[in-house]
């Protein structure tokens, strides 16, 4: 299993070595993500499933026999596109544990009792469109197709576009939408993206809720002058008026997170100036602020915590800043009973686990709104994830396929 | 002569009135700066004069006569190149004043003993290339060739390719040098971009000094890594450990300013951020550093405190910082006597001047290196500049128009 994993996670990863100092470049909607999505399909089919790809792109990795095939399906999955030049292991892992799980049980000669899928989402990544996870939002019905519709990528094309890029039809894209009865529940498998796993000394996260953002964008307005000839006094720098407030959501975020039972998350990680010109003092520039918490009053309070900074920074520095909300998503609260489930079956190969909350959206969000559906993570080393050095041991990948299918097995068995 | 002004004023930025919210993008060696260099030839071939293009792009309006012509020149000029979304005036009204000065002499019936030469030098700005006064490095025969050859604008365009673009010959442009002899001296109009001379009550400003800069690019190195799933504690984020950097320049120099005889001013200007995306920390930044002061000790100074400062920050932050430095100028002491003049000229007019440095670069100080040179500012409104809002009234324009002709009349009479 371990040298089957190794060679599938090369060829999903379309590389013939994990060492890629540039990282993977995978967007969704592109090229690049439907040659991995090919990729996937070909593992799946010599496995014996039948892949179909739906309305919206997804594929499904389908296990089922003419006794089975209208009870409703026990699936897992994930996706395989990537951030830009992000890491090998952030989505590819869970597709790739779903596929290990299902050669496990083929090779045992299992015969499930339910359909057994293994689904690999479209897009899930939000760097391209800055909205995430379009494959199973599209799935579960969640997708808002009039506000997506004309989201543009940097280069100024549009979901539409980039959707009919890919041979899709954007009119039936909503055709992807599954019954509520189609589905008895889903799990995916991810790496976690974080250290907590590790430093409990467990095997691996059995996760209880998503931490969903708020995003702001932060627009200072000051004045541009030339950088020669204007004093420091009465300047009115865009830049400069930002720089606390970088360090305030850094220092309070920390501060907030210490103080509860539940971490939350801030990162100041976008930054337009204008002009951005040696000689020219900033007149103006964007912020992007990223806030986590599965809880989600703790989220609230920090964006309030920054906007009274912000009234705070518009008088010291001479400079007016306007707030817009990007994202406002309540955090995700997954099934109990699934995730209970998912310890027991763990327990019961003799890994123990740790409950935890995901700081990062996944597509199971959104299946959890119509699905029971759980949710594990396999250790990554040093925590690092979407960044080129990202990396999964390959016993924790395997522990993984053990957990899957364990799952699958007890949830689609006789 | 106003109406004349405010006619060639809009002519030379090729607009029909001044009021433009985007402001005026006239890059160096663009067909947009040719533009307005075609504007200038056919001005200044209307009031009578020859109009030469040199080996560099400069444009050379002279008025001679049989009798005068192998005597050394009494020159006056600027730039018509703009900053991205700059002004009107920078350049221009130095332009524009000395074409005015010329007709009004031409008007009274002047007869010049000594040739008058009105030059519009190519590519002032260093917004395109990084590297500033182009033309007059070449004129006064101060371009380093090798080094300037290969720089490249944001487009990857380099400057021998955009000087080969306006049909010059790269192999050419030191042919540009003009011999000591040739120019007599050299007076730059240009308008103020700061309020010393307005705040003083005078009618104008005589230059004594140009501050010329040090700029510095430094590179912050520290880890990217997913935004909601990596704890506060531990991150290595680059943009937090450069915002108390931010800060700290802009209070240091305002001390040092306030501490000191000559004024200090510094500006981080430029951020370029990676991989700068809403759910990526951010992993690295490169933060460009502008600092002037005529006091060459005391860009020094602050120099040294922004790097002591680096230090602290690299401990603190668990990142490194590299500097570059990409530019260290000693600043150009004008010539006294030519500055005395343009003193004493206006004085005859009724004008009021104070004497203060430049805090901004000008093609005089390449000027100044070879041949007597002297300077002088007309106020700008609020002292704005490199911004769309870039104001002189045309009573100021006309001042300045009255101040050169007092002084070629002076210089270049019998």
């Amino acid at each position: 299993m371990k040298q089957w994993l190794e060679e599938t996670l090369m060829k999903l990863n379309l590389v013939e070595t994990m060492d890629q100092p540039d990282g993977f470049t995978r967007l969704g909607l592109t090229e690049e993500e439907w040659e991995a999505m090919a990729v996937f399909t070909k593992t799946a089919e010599e496995l014996g499933l039948s892949v179909s790809q739906d309305k919206a792109g997804n594929r499904i990795a389908r296990w089922e026999t003419d006794e089975n095939k209208h009870k409703p399906t026990v699936a897992t999955g994930s996706h395989v596109d990537t951030v830009e030049r992000g890491g090998g292991y952030d989505g590819v892992a869970g597709v790739l544990c779903g596929l290990g799980a299902v050669k496990e049980l083929k090779d045992e000669g299992f015969s499930p009792a339910q359909p057994i899928e293994v689904i690999c989402f479209a897009a899930e990544e939000s760097s391209r469109f800055g909205i995430s996870t379009i494959g199973s939002k599209a799935m579960s019905g969640l997708a808002d197709y009039r506000a997506l519709e004309n989201v543009t990528d940097s280069g100024g094309m549009t979901i539409r576009e980039a959707v009919e890029s890919r041979g899709l039809v954007w009119g039936d894209v909503k055709k992807a939408e599954r019954a509520p009865d189609e589905i008895a529940s889903f799990v995916e498998l991810h790496i976690e993206q974080g250290l907590r796993v590790e430093q409990a000394g467990a095997d691996y996260g059995a996760v209880t809720a998503i931490a969903c953002p708020i995003r702001l964008l932060l627009h200072f307005n000051g004045k541009a002058g030339h950088t020669g000839t204007t004093p420091m006094m009465g300047r009115q720098d865009a830049l400069v008026a930002a720089a606390p407030l970088i360090s305030f959501i850094s220092e309070r975020a920390g501060k907030l997170s210490a103080e509860s039972d539940l971490p939350i998350v801030a990162t100041a990680s976008t930054i337009e100036l204008k002009p951005n010109v040696m000689t020219v003092i900033p007149g103006s520039l964007d912020l992007g602020i990223d806030i986590r918490s599965v809880d989600d009053s703790l989220k609230e309070q920090l964006e309030r915590d920054i906007y009274d900074k912000c009234k705070e920074l518009e008088k010291h520095f001479n400079v007016t800043i306007e707030g817009e909300k990007l994202v406002h998503n309540p955090s995700v609260h997954l099934n109990e009973h699934v995730c209970e489930k998912l310890v027991s079956v763990g327990s019961e190969l003799g890994f123990s686990s740790l409950t935890l909350e995901s700081g990062a959206g996944h597509d199971v969000m959104n299946m959890a709104a119509k699905w029971p559906s759980g949710m594990i993570f396999i250790p990554c080393k040093g925590g690092l994830s979407h960044h080129p050095a990202e990396e999964a041991s390959v016993e924790d990948l395997a522990k993984g396929v053990k957990i899957i299918a364990a799952y699958l097995r007890k949830e689609a068995g006789e």
